[in-house]
């Protein structure tokens, strides 16, 4: 692992001053490589198949595992889009004189290396490796034990590309062994390792979080909420909190708490619960909600319980509360939100404006769903992951959250006195 | 220490809601209670001086400990020029519409809580403490035993001013205790505290650095360097190795190590050798750099080892090395420089680009003195400190580095399809 790091560390100086032309002709490279290598990648992919199947793993995860032809197709079409967007690295910003004489600014550069661990799906192999080559930094991939061989190989073809664009394949490692050891071992080199991202469940996340030694850029939780605020529109109110709850129900930025202002609940509550009930969708309520609720035809009202407040369901459960308006709903997500991504329905211009500034969470959002947050709603171009932190990259993280500005300073001989 | 990190917490959610002029007065008011508490503040900091003399401080140490009526005024100056400074907290950048038809942009919001622990000077109290309000955190201080008395009248004469205008005392809290157990238990409660500003020796940053549960924003060492490249103004390089070798020797932003390209080395020793012959500065020098510095009369020259490559002397001692040119220089320095400030003397356009890009320093510097690596010469107003990690903030950090940017959403009923 030691050997690794060194080899990032080295390459990562050639990368960062790599141009953005090198960088996109890898970038151009993998797809042509992903289109071009479907059978022999079939072939090794079937064989993480077989060893997941013979282990019998529920069909579930061996799905996860399957690199099909439209798997990827996105693939290569997510490597072209990285291509296609304009370089950050080497961009100055803010460069002003200042008394002295001297001129100063602000340079975006790559963190330098970073180490990505993840479970099952192989494709992350090359979401992160692309990332990694567009930002500049170098990687050490660490994939999960099921899907060894897809990864070799997929790891294998993005070093091809690298090496056609005469940039150094030690730009992207694969960590070869599948022990648990060389996690620890790569969360610990601040000398050759700049910064950890790791993906998958949450016992995986907590545990490196613990032991690495280095920043570690994380998402934990997603308990989001929308508000329904007094006065607002109710037909939107419907639209949102339906969308937000039930368009799909793992995704993090699915809501999993409904509050609802005192004054609008009479409105808004039976046509929810009635949307709600059609879907299936079970309703854990406090007992004013409940009241009104429970007369929803084939609605599924349960007491909310104190822990509810807190859970994030991932399926189609919400918990659902009344309050007495703004203050009462901000002071419930400060305290039980996980700060991912909350919401508020409103047609108050001063609520709207207090919502954004004292809600303390990752995404604040005024009349739209949370399922918006999300590095391609915003913009970003590309998602590394969600930040649950607020240190350095908070909420969507795209490629900026890869890089680091150092300051660029400009004299004519200027001295201190 | 958790009672602390609760009611720092609780005092952060008013005090990131706070408008400027809130905050503005509260620094308002510490600046007249400076001025107004000279005696009294004079009697509490007499307890520490002669706590100090009479466990045999050095002298040196002692006067670390003084608070003088200029020290007080400069505080009080100090805490006004905040006042004066625009409030960032809540501003919003790039608001841009997405296809989707939400708007997405960014505000600054506060970090939530910060732990500094300091050594001897009482003065870091009162500093910490107004960026503190500025920027819109609470924070927990932990200073040194030897101030300790100091440290409780600035932090009461601070809470005070916080009461006057109708803020939280708890926004500020003075740690009781001065056991090392204090620190152990500050540094480890994510839960309270959000981020862990350590100002002191090398061994306190590097124990807060290891046993930290909470993100650091710390500063090690400071080997800068001057590379005097071919072509260059020799008169120029001759005054910018000299101020930011000798201006001051103690600051992290002195040069410790000059390089020199071959082909100016004939013209460009003997002048820089006379200047640091005449301050008696200390020349530690390869075997061609030697060869041209012996013939300076005065001259203290020194044959280097591969140590003093990586020395922060602080001292007037100088390593010296001679270059083939620009590549050489540039490998050295990401080599054995600590990334905190480097600068290259030149009259080559395409070599100052490829300095500025290609030296993984925090700060990276055309034509100017290292010296000036610090946050008001950079125009930030303030300094929080320097830090020489690359994640969040790097090199100076202003109040920026005490903020986050959370994603606001603004939608007209819009929902993910």
């Amino acid at each position: 692992m030691q050997a690794l790091g060194r080899q990032a560390r080295q390459a990562s100086a050639r990368l960062s001053a790599a141009s953005a032309a090198e960088k996109n002709a890898v970038l151009r490279g993998i797809a042509v490589r992903l289109r071009a290598s479907g059978e022999a990648l079939a072939a090794d992919n079937a064989r993480d198949l077989e060893r997941a199947q013979a282990a019998g793993l529920a069909a579930p995860m061996v799905d996860r595992l399957r690199l099909t032809p439209k798997i990827l197709e996105t693939l290569a079409q997510g490597c072209e889009q990285l291509a296609a967007m304009p370089d950050i690295i080497g961009e100055i910003r803010g460069m002003t004189q200042q008394p002295s004489g001297i001129r100063v600014g602000q340079m975006r550069v790559p963190l330098g290396v970073f180490g990505m661990v993840y479970e099952s799906r192989p494709n992350v192999t090359i979401e992160a490796a692309s990332l990694s080559i567009k930002s500049g930094n170098a990687c050490i991939l660490r994939g999960g034990s099921e899907a060894i061989d897809s990864n070799r190989a997929l790891a294998r073809l993005v070093r091809a590309a690298l090496a056609d664009a005469g940039l150094p394949e030690d730009a992207v490692q694969l960590v070869q062994t599948t022990d648990r050891e060389a996690v620890g071992q790569l969360i610990a080199m601040p000398q050759y390792v700049d910064v950890i991202i790791p993906r998958g469940g949450k016992g995986l996340i907590e545990r490196i979080s613990r032991d690495a030694r280095v920043p570690v850029i994380k998402h934990l939780d997603g308990n989001c909420h929308v508000y329904v605020d007094d006065p607002c529109d109710v037909a939107m109110a419907v639209t949102i909190a339906d969308n937000a709850k039930t368009q799909k129900y793992s995704p993090c930025n699915a809501s999993e708490g409904l509050l609802v202002a005192r004054a609008v609940a009479a409105d808004f509550l039976p046509a929810i619960g009635a949307v709600y009930a059609a879907k299936g969708v079970e309703m854990r309520c406090d007992p004013e909600a409940a009241a009104i609720l429970a007369r929803v035809g084939g609605a599924d009202v349960r007491p909310a319980t104190e822990q509810d407040w807190s859970e994030e369901y991932l399926a189609p459960i919400i918990s659902i509360k009344m309050v007495a308006g703004l203050d009462e709903a901000i002071a419930h997500i400060n305290r039980y939100s996980s700060h991912h991504t909350d919401a508020i329905v409103t047609r108050d211009h001063v609520h709207a404006q207090r919502f954004l500034r004292e809600v303390d969470s990752a995404s604040v959002m005024v009349n739209a769903s949370t399922r918006f947050a999300d590095g391609f709603e915003y913009g970003l171009g590309a998602e590394i992951g969600i930040s649950t932190d607020k240190f350095h990259a908070r909420g969507p993280v795209g490629i900026e959250g890869l890089t680091s500005l150092k300051w660029v300073v400009l004299g004519q001989g200027e001295v201190r006195t």
